[in-house]
């Protein structure tokens, strides 16, 4: 199992306590676009709710598998480890992660353990409280500037989120970023278009022998560095063409 | 100048034709809590407006010092790199870079050169348009699962802003962690304990001479990783004293 597939099937995001439906819904749109499904909510204060579906956008289904418990004991009866968020930094006897550490410590535990993984986020104005973060094993943190650590509930989620199918893509292997339309000429083409402006640089006197060879270097770095295409390295060549039929008269 | 400073004082958001205020706010609230000051705003449908003022909740410091213009041109013209987002993969012959990268890329060149970055965000539906990407040196995009990709403008927002605060802290050294308010005890009381738990095992026929060996290594395995306090420590002996105490009589 890849660990994009185990993130999807067996990590948790418990969600407690939420007082703003809207931010339930937030909380499924990021979790899909990053590749989650599984949401549970403790004791929400309005669930379903209108807000949360139209802020879920898209990730209803989400919203409608959505487990609702009574209980946070209940949420992660069956979890082997919990984390628990924090947006700022406390002093609890819990050892804290970062949340990118975090998120590659909870793909790395999914790919050996056939296990559930829970991560918790408390409600919008107190957070986690000390009973909730003491079933936690870990504090996942995430590091915003001391003089604003205003973070909400759904910018939390999503950073968390993100970072999770970051570390599942940095174990599964990046996917390759998309590819220029019109890629790179061959090295064989840039020299053919060096040559032409050397060429063309002399009849017009822009160089005479003596500089050409360290001006010659100058187009180099600035054209290697600026990669053109075929295309590109045609108009060039066009241009130049165009000054050598002027100049030829 | 370290990278977190360089990243406030050069590093430029660019808000484009934003539709609803409520994003520009929650823009400048996500800024804020990444220790991002400098906001630019391209035709604005509504602002200032009180929809912004009430996202951003707490950062309308941001909000009064944004600078509006009226073109992209205007708004990045003393800019020496300017990078764009984009939600999805699109095939045009700009580089691309993902959101990690990109910030790593701008926090290093903020150090190479005095210079302004820019980074610009499109309207809300359709993005950036290919002649705003025309601007643009790269192309930062944010890998979410390609069977939705549907990050809304303050998400993106948010997860540009987190990589760059990350790139930063990267490269001045992350802030330590906090601390655990009851620290691990030395190895020297650890040992303690450890003698003291063999006495009692043996006093009440737990383990004899010849098991005593192995079941050490398993007992100091699981207190080892759990690292515990003094006060933690203590409780631990006050217990195994009080079995000594029982079994005496």
């Amino acid at each position: 199992m890849n660990a994009e597939t185990a993130l999807r099937d067996r990590l948790r995001l418990v969600l407690l306590h939420t007082t703003h439906p809207g931010n339930i819904g937030a909380a499924a749109r990021a979790m899909k676009t990053m590749g989650l499904r599984d949401l549970h909510l403790v004791a929400p204060r309005h669930f379903p709710h209108a807000d949360a579906t139209a802020l879920a956008s898209g990730a209803d289904d989400l919203l409608a598998s959505a487990v609702v418990h009574e209980t946070l004991d209940e949420a992660i009866a069956d979890c082997h480890w919990v984390l628990g968020t924090s947006a700022r930094l406390r002093s609890i006897p819990v050892p804290g992660l970062d949340a990118r550490d975090a998120a590659r410590a909870v793909v790395e535990r999914l790919q050996q353990h056939e296990q559930q993984i829970a991560i918790l986020f408390g409600q919008e104005r107190s957070g986690l409280t000390n009973e909730q973060l003491g079933r936690c094993h870990r504090l996942v943190h995430i590091p915003t500037t001391p003089a604003f650590g205003s973070l909400n509930l759904a910018q939390s989620l999503q950073i968390v989120a993100y970072e999770l199918r970051m570390a599942a893509l940095e174990m599964d292997g990046l996917p390759p970023l998309p590819a220029r339309e019109d890629p790179p000429a061959a090295r064989e083409k840039l020299e053919g278009f060096y040559q032409h402006l050397q060429g063309v640089s002399r009849r017009i006197e822009f160089s005479d022998e003596k500089q050409s060879r360290s001006l010659q270097a100058r187009w180099r770095r600035l054209f290697d560095r600026a990669e053109p295409s075929d295309t590109e390295l045609h108009m060039l060549r066009g241009f130049l063409s165009a000054v050598e039929k002027k100049t030829r008269d």
